[in-house]
């Protein structure tokens, strides 16, 4: 047990310090005079957000990815997108199958498994999850570039083509294009491939071994079927809310065909969980639109995936508990499981600690924040809560950041990607330790 | 067990019934010609909004209560506020010690007491929390007629003594001043008494009988500490926060001296919680305190109080459970007791029911409602919180709502005074029932 506790902590702290020295290996390479356009040395706060921006998968930048970075500059921003998504993943395998103490859950997952059929080892998961990924990626690289080929030739659209499929994939929401993708606003087939690309990064590994062994299986697991479910709810409840906010995206673009406005009103529903690639400028929505974003990015996507936020299974979970407790049912049952305890616990844990974080986050911000005339406290809260889901829409704070603005968002975007409970574990040394002294209980008033 | 799950819904649906009867009977006597000064008939909407208000203890209003209102209109007021508040905090003791399926706990605490010591009846604590509610009341309005009398005369001070007194003790938040208690700013006597008479308000019931009986049974309830203990962390936090944001006073009055902003900052300390008594326009206030007000009006007071929002021993209960999970410890405990699980479930459940209605709301209105150019979303987010935390202070977007805004805010105002668990008991018919059949348990990945 001890040992187990002592496993997790060291992989907590081992993927919490992995990233930040990506962050600083990325920082030292962006500073180098060959990463900008004009071959002028950037500043060390400039190169350490937009290396954090990079490996967290967030994608606020505080300049134009397309001007002020060179080719090396945006290579490493693509590499440092691909270690910060995929890297983690894998990582969340390892952490997945190794750590007793952080998935108790694991155990019995992996009992049912060997007892029903051959269970994946570690390695080969990890193998099939980076060939899939970069199948994907490969494959999304070939299509964009097609695309981009008649306007770009061909060097540059084989580049732009890899670079975004990486960024779709990766969920980083870096774009080598002006204002993000809002040249794409009306090509359905650019933002067909990103959409599906966002969708394949988002939904984690789990889910993606579930699918690629239920032939064989005959098995989803609980928390592929809560994912699957809850992410289902989510997209259609975003695409009916956005539909009615800004009336059938008529609100942002009036002129354009009713065809491309569905196509732009899916797309605005994929893109706040976690992506951040936008079409238009967020600026334009309408109030109760950026409320509903804020809520997504809130959200964020599925955990052990590219996605930010307190993840899809964990607002699910708490969903089905608070129904059964609504109910009086004493039980928090779903698709014929028991959740356990802890697993409800941590749940909660992780949302209290989330709002707890975003609230300090804005008040800060509130306090040392001067704020451009037309901007509201909206703008703070956006960013805030943009940085935490690592979705990187902004309503244009990002430039206006104070340097202590850009700290506290650097470090959001870092606690939103490694994770509430890795920097938590980390930074308070946990151990499992029950303790020998049993309490008796009693209750409070509540309500 | 079936019976007092039946009992512990038919009590749920008294007090939500109840009250709705109570809004009704208000909403029927302030539309009588006589219940306004000028000796017109109200609008429906106008005394349906006061009398939700009123009996809510909330205190936002579409109407000056001062001039719009005769004094048997502001009697009725008074009188709303009266059973809103004592009637609420009378019928929670019923509750308590009546319902077995509700509070599990109690058991517990009564069989302590039954084997500690003699144990309070449920009428002679009725009867104790009337006696004491009433005299608090009635010292503190003549401690306010004295000082009101130099200035508005025998008669006058007097019912501006027992109005305020009630509004404060029931943290109604109604003012017959201009302003709410703006012209006050500067008098420490008024303030410090209003100040208190609100505390003793927000106490709740179970705070007072512990406080009361100690001398008998040396015992507080692990309800009374959590309460005192969070309670006390909130209020010297609230200090602290605003003396930082608002620089002490200055952003808000420059010119007051030391000694008052001293006791501004105490009474602002003291307001958001439920009150809405204040002594300035909350519009003056940095973002920062707004975001901060936001924050106390979500959390509200302590439970089988005058209060409203989610309650302080909620927050209390789930920062306690928070920090136990993160320290990977099983059991949650306070104070030598450990909470059972199912007060930690309801703790939850409070939380996201709240969050989704507040979120609903601010959505809602955020679509439907026209705001004047210099409002932004925070006042909506604001008179939202103000309603569901039944603290009734406004950024002024009260007078502006729209007929479908006024409706949603009396909602918020009244699910913020009834109680989630309540409306909702009431509204899903709930009843206790165990399952037969128990699933086996299995996880899903969180975070
Ligand atoms: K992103
Ligand atoms: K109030």
């Amino acid at each position: 047990m001890f040992t187990f506790a002592n496993r997790h902590f060291s992989l907590s702290a081992t993927l919490t310090i992995g990233f930040v020295a990506v962050i600083l290996l990325g920082t030292l390479l962006l500073t180098l005079p060959i990463s900008t356009a004009h071959g002028i040395q950037s500043s060390f706060i400039t190169a350490l957000f937009t290396a954090t921006s990079a490996t967290c998968v967030t994608g606020l930048t505080l300049v134009e990815t397309s001007t002020y970075w060179s080719f090396f500059g945006q290579f490493v921003i693509m590499m440092l997108s691909e270690i910060g998504g995929l890297g983690f993943m894998t990582f969340m395998v390892l952490m997945f199958t190794s750590s007793r103490r952080k998935l108790r859950l694991s155990t019995q997952l992996l009992a049912q498994e060997s007892l029903n059929l051959q269970h994946l080892s570690q390695i080969k998961l990890v193998k099939m999850i980076v060939g899939l990924s970069l199948g994907i990626q490969g494959i999304g690289a070939i299509l964009l570039s097609f695309n981009f080929y008649p306007k770009y030739g061909l060097l540059k659209s084989i580049w732009f083509g890899i670079f975004h499929s990486v960024s779709a994939y990766c969920n980083a929401g870096f774009s080598l294009f002006n204002n993000s993708i809002a040249e794409f606003q009306n090509n359905t087939y650019v933002l067909v491939i990103l959409g599906l690309l966002i969708l394949s990064g988002s939904v984690g590994f789990l889910v993606w071994r579930d699918l690629l062994t239920y032939h064989k299986r005959h098995h989803l697991s609980l928390h592929t079927k809560l994912s699957i479910r809850t992410g289902f709810i989510i997209l259609v409840g975003s695409i009916a809310l956005y539909t009615l906010t800004e009336e059938g995206f008529s609100n942002i673009s009036p002129h354009t065909s009713i065809f491309h406005k569905i196509v732009n009103i899916l797309f605005m529903a994929v893109t706040p969980r976690t992506a951040g690639l936008v079409t238009f400028d967020y600026t334009h929505l309408s109030m109760a639109g950026i409320f509903l974003t804020m809520i997504l990015m809130f959200i964020g996507g599925t955990p052990g995936s590219t996605a930010g936020g307190i993840k899809s299974t964990t607002i699910g979970l708490l969903a089905i508990q608070t129904w059964a407790t609504l109910r009086g049912h004493h039980d928090v049952n779903f698709s014929g499981r028991r959740f356990p305890r802890e697993n409800i616990y941590r749940a909660l844990t992780l949302v209290i600690v989330a709002f707890l974080i975003i609230s300090i986050a804005t008040f800060v911000l509130c306090m040392t924040q001067p704020l451009a005339q037309k901007m509201g406290v909206e703008y703070i809260i956006f960013e805030v809560l943009a940085a935490f889901g690592t979705t990187g829409i902004s309503l244009g704070l990002t430039t206006h950041l104070t340097l202590f603005g850009k700290i506290i968002i650097m470090l959001m975007m870092f606690i939103g990607r490694v994770g509430i409970f890795n920097v938590m574990y980390t930074a308070l040394n946990a151990k499992n330790h029950q303790s020998d002294i049993r309490y008796p209980e009693e209750g409070v008033l509540i309500g």
